[in-house]
């Protein structure tokens, strides 16, 4: 098998659909290839036996990958969520204990035919974005030798990157899923924290922990995202994914708004290519239909300070403080000193730095809730191994400006490739938005991947599959043509909702409008016909999505919602009436509007 | 004007009204009997002066009861709330500071017409639920002498218990809009978190605070929810209301299904009339509509103790903890002892209690997931003045031990009388839920004010308003005739979002059933009709209100969801079809549903 064996997931099901190759075959050749590479790159903790390997081939035997949508994915694990029976050592093998189940996630990607190779290495403990910090060695660049993995997620960044595995599990508290991606031409998701459970991980901060995932597609991660985000009785912080957030984020998106940060609160960090690079991302988002807004980005960057310079370190202490009081010598310097501070921290502080981090996300959530998404660089310089040795806290301190505050501030984010550096190293840009935007996140780099068309992980071309539907966002939009108009008798219905107006536009020609018997309020019935239809005044509001059930259960006979087609032939959500309704109503489509007829009246 | 002067809204408003009388006139008065009360009472530490007062009663002049919906309408506010230019004590002199603006809900019930009276005694910093730990004198009950009001918002209860003002402000952390409210025959809603701006709070716990009403009827404080739960810029703990929980919650309650604690969970501290008042109020909540289910009460039990056994008081001390090092003497000892171990609660704890209280809240949402709401007693035992004297802390406990895990698990809760004792006590119940089931649980609490048909405080007979529209509530009921019923093709949907199966019935006898054109999937169309209309089996599901948005907009034409008359005459929101559909489509109604003509096909 060559280096560049494509593993996309619709490549091996192809493949193994038309018994091109058995599971058996593919992992065998891909552990070896693992154990070649290991030495270098210091990817595995722990590479599976083949016959550690044997039970999940065997679960595969008669079974087909038409039955499990993830027969014989390979996958590569971080080795601080827990494979059972192997052992979780967290970069730290004081820590290691070998647990009997699985992580819930894990048990569920194996339900569904995936095939774990091993335990990848990482930062002791998730704490640091570098790749560096482990006792079982350094993890160095996929591309270019003299640069890190970055971390803390680096072995499982490298297993997708160097093509051996099709995805890979990561963690993200401060940005450890999306470093790596950056440095290593991925697309790593930082989903919605508690969408995938972590129940089975060794905590960093329980309280901002996400499980991530490593794919070359952002369209890829969609899918793994759909079949794994569940709600899990054994994670206390899981959350149910609103179904607004389901699979199927391929489509083309709409026009939407993007936040970048201002000018000023850019940084680069001495990366003179950054400011082109993120330049040009932007012109490649607007291309697809984004329109660029610049927001003020002080309270995410002051919210990212609070990560390490607040109390939630006491968060890491409550973990392995025990160890590191007993054992010092078991933990790296460098994570001790981090965790210096941590024991002597105190709930006054803990609560007040709460406070502070509460302010910080009203203002942010007030920033968010103008855009459909945020336009971030990942990184704004990659530092080779040597700059990360002569100031290991620095250097890692600059890898999180743009990350650090995601959890913090309950955000779900998207880091992917945009470009090529001019030394080959790939440079990367991340997509957030607020909380369960995850898919509608992916249907936009997945948009942005086809844009780009840079080559994948491993020099592959870029070929992504052809989009499916439209992508889900937290907002719905709803056609009006009555008294719920801008400025008429029942917008308030819509305003108190958090509606906003998008467009005013007229029905495709094929309509009747009507006022029906009866009111106040009077009400109109726009009814699509056969014949002699007319385009009606209408306009498009966008509302929460979750707001929309109350506006519907309110609405009485014989009006409801469906669906409206309008002049651009495109088909939206509004209002349409009940036939049997229309007994007694005036016909008023000569008048064009229901805003003109009201006017004919005064 | 006697002590009975009803002063609920309704009677203002219409005195008013009918000009008989001015709110100058009925403010003086009040003020008059306040003055006369408060020796016996304290319940104001600062009643407004009539030259304090004129400013709001001028900002009426020229103004009417129909401009403004609480025009002249007298309240108090605990002083622990800010009342601009008026000292703001938290019962504690030393840390008295006069505000220059007022409160934002104190703003917003000002701007809407309502007058405040004074500023009320509280337990210190609002830490107790009885009513004597104030330096401005001791609460006393407003029915029997011998006990205690409750507490913190002591006076503020005695305020419309003692028929001088219509509503109150109180606060509410471990429980103290709520016991207030059981030993002096009020409602108190514990509105959930964030539905009223704290900004112009002294804090108790930060993250657990709220604002709540007294009001001798739940239609009134459901009113005043409705006026005043509002987003606040300069509150970031301030949550939208989802319309859902909008106002008009005074319709006859659809059966429901509420919790009651396990027998052995029950405590009533050798009250012996517990047991029977707890009983009877389940048969009353039975008799409007109700089926009791018994809940393990173990997670909300262990909630509760977290409230002042773990490092929650830290959030108290990092409010008062600088004058207490600085001036011990100014706080009262046994608001000291309760905050001794606060100063050295480290972070840790903190963020592993916080870990502990996440657990418990999974559990507790499982449990509150099953039913509608859930039914306690308010306080186990009222206890006398001797008995707090004697054990300050334990009695206290006691008074907790229903209400301390509310805001901690998020809840939403209304307190409100359900019998009266033989020595002529109230006795209260507490309905809770779900956050943001606020004007649900006020709807059943306004059947059960119905049905009890008890003495309002004052000796006012219970007349009550007659009920106007439906109770809102966090879920819809969805009617479905195709392949959305149980097990069929598109079930799914429903499933994922949680939805479960309510009833099967039939439509009205007014429907014609269609199998549209096209297909896989085959669709109904059920159209209502003036002539020959059949019944048409059909299914009633409930699902989040949140969720039913994204199951609408997913609908393809000619489909959509409307309003669906039902066998017994209501009508539910559910499918409807757009006429134009029909074209191609087979009328099936023959065969009475869609099961049964699936069935005939195979």
């Amino acid at each position: 098998m060559s280096h560049n064996f494509d593993l996309r997931l619709d490549t091996l099901r192809t493949a193994y659909h038309d018994d091109r190759i058995t599971p058996r075959e593919l992992i065998t050749e891909l552990r070896d290839k693992a154990a070649a590479l290991n030495p270098d790159y210091h990817l595995f903790i722990h590479l599976l036996s083949l016959e550690e390997l044997e039970p999940y081939l065997a679960a595969l035997d008669g079974k087909s990958p038409d039955e499990l949508p993830l027969y014989g994915i390979p996958f590569a694990i971080k080795d601080n969520i827990d494979l059972a029976g192997i052992p979780t050592t967290a970069a730290c093998p004081a820590f290691a204990y070998t647990p009997a189940e699985s992580a819930s996630v894990v048990r569920r990607l194996v339900a569904l035919g995936a095939v774990p190779l091993g335990k990848t290495n990482l930062d002791q403990f998730a704490t640091g974005l570098n790749g560096t910090r482990s006792p079982y060695g350094e993890c160095r660049n996929s591309v270019l030798p003299e640069y890190p993995s970055g971390g803390s997620s680096a072995g499982s960044s490298l297993a997708v990157a160097l093509g051996i595995a099709t995805f890979a599990l990561g963690t993200d508290t401060a940005g450890s899923g999306r470093v790596p991606a950056a440095l290593n031409n991925l697309v790593g998701l930082k989903p919605s924290k508690g969408l995938l459970s972590t129940h089975g991980l060794v905590p960093a901060c329980r309280t901002l922990d996400c499980i991530t995932y490593f794919t070359a597609t952002a369209c890829e991660a969609s899918e793994l995202l759909a079949l794994t985000a569940q709600i899990d009785p054994l994670d206390a912080y899981s959350r149910a994914n609103p179904q607004w957030n389901d699979g199927g984020a391929f489509g083309t998106p709409r026009p939407f708004r993007f936040g970048v940060p201002q000018a000023h609160h850019l940084q680069f960090f001495g990366c003179d290519e950054g400011p082109e690079l993120f330049a040009n991302a932007i012109e490649q988002l607007r291309a697809i239909g984004g329109e660029p807004v610049e927001l003020d980005f002080s309270p995410f960057l002051e919210a990212a300070r609070l990560l390490y310079e607040g109390p939630w370190v006491a968060e890491r202490y409550s973990v392995m403080g025990e160890l590191m009081e007993r054992d010092p010598e078991a933990i790296l310097p460098v994570i001790r000193a981090v965790l210096a501070k941590a024991p002597s921290a105190t709930a006054v502080e803990a609560f007040r730095a709460q406070y502070r981090l509460q302010e910080l996300k009203a203002l942010s959530d007030a920033l968010l809730s103008t855009v459909d998404c945020v336009l971030t660089p990942t990184i704004g310089r990659p530092v080779t191994l040597a700059e990360l040795h002569a100031e290991p806290v620095l250097r890692n301190s600059e890898l999180g400006y743009y990350t650090n505050f995601m959890n913090l501030l309950d955000y779900a984010a998207v880091a992917m490739p945009s470009a090529l550096m001019d030394n080959g190293l790939p440079w990367g840009v991340t997509l957030f938005g607020r909380a369960f935007t995850d898919q509608y996140l992916l249907s936009l780099a997945d948009a942005l991947q086809r844009r780009t068309a840079l080559p994948l992980t491993g020099g592959l071309a870029a070929k992504l599959p052809v989009p499916a539907s439209a992508a889900s966002h937290d907002k719905a939009r709803l056609v009006v043509c009555g008294a719920h108009l801008d400025g008429l008798a029942l917008n308030w219905q819509l305003r108190q909702r958090g509606a906003t107006l998008q467009c005013k536009t007229r029905s495709a020609p094929a309509y009747r409008l009507h006022a029906l018997a009866g009111g106040p309020p009077l009400r109109p019935g726009m009814v699509r016909v056969a014949e002699n239809g007319v385009a009606i005044e209408v306009e498009v509001w966008e509302l929460p999505s979750a707001e929309l059930g109350s506006f519907l259960t309110r609405i009485p006979a014989p009006l409801g919602l469906g669906k409206v087609e309008l002049a651009d032939g495109s088909w939206e959500t509004g209002f349409i009436c009940d036939a049997w309704g229309l007994e007694g109503a005036e016909d008023i489509s000569r008048f064009g509007g229901w805003r003109t007829w009201l006017a004919s009246r005064e």
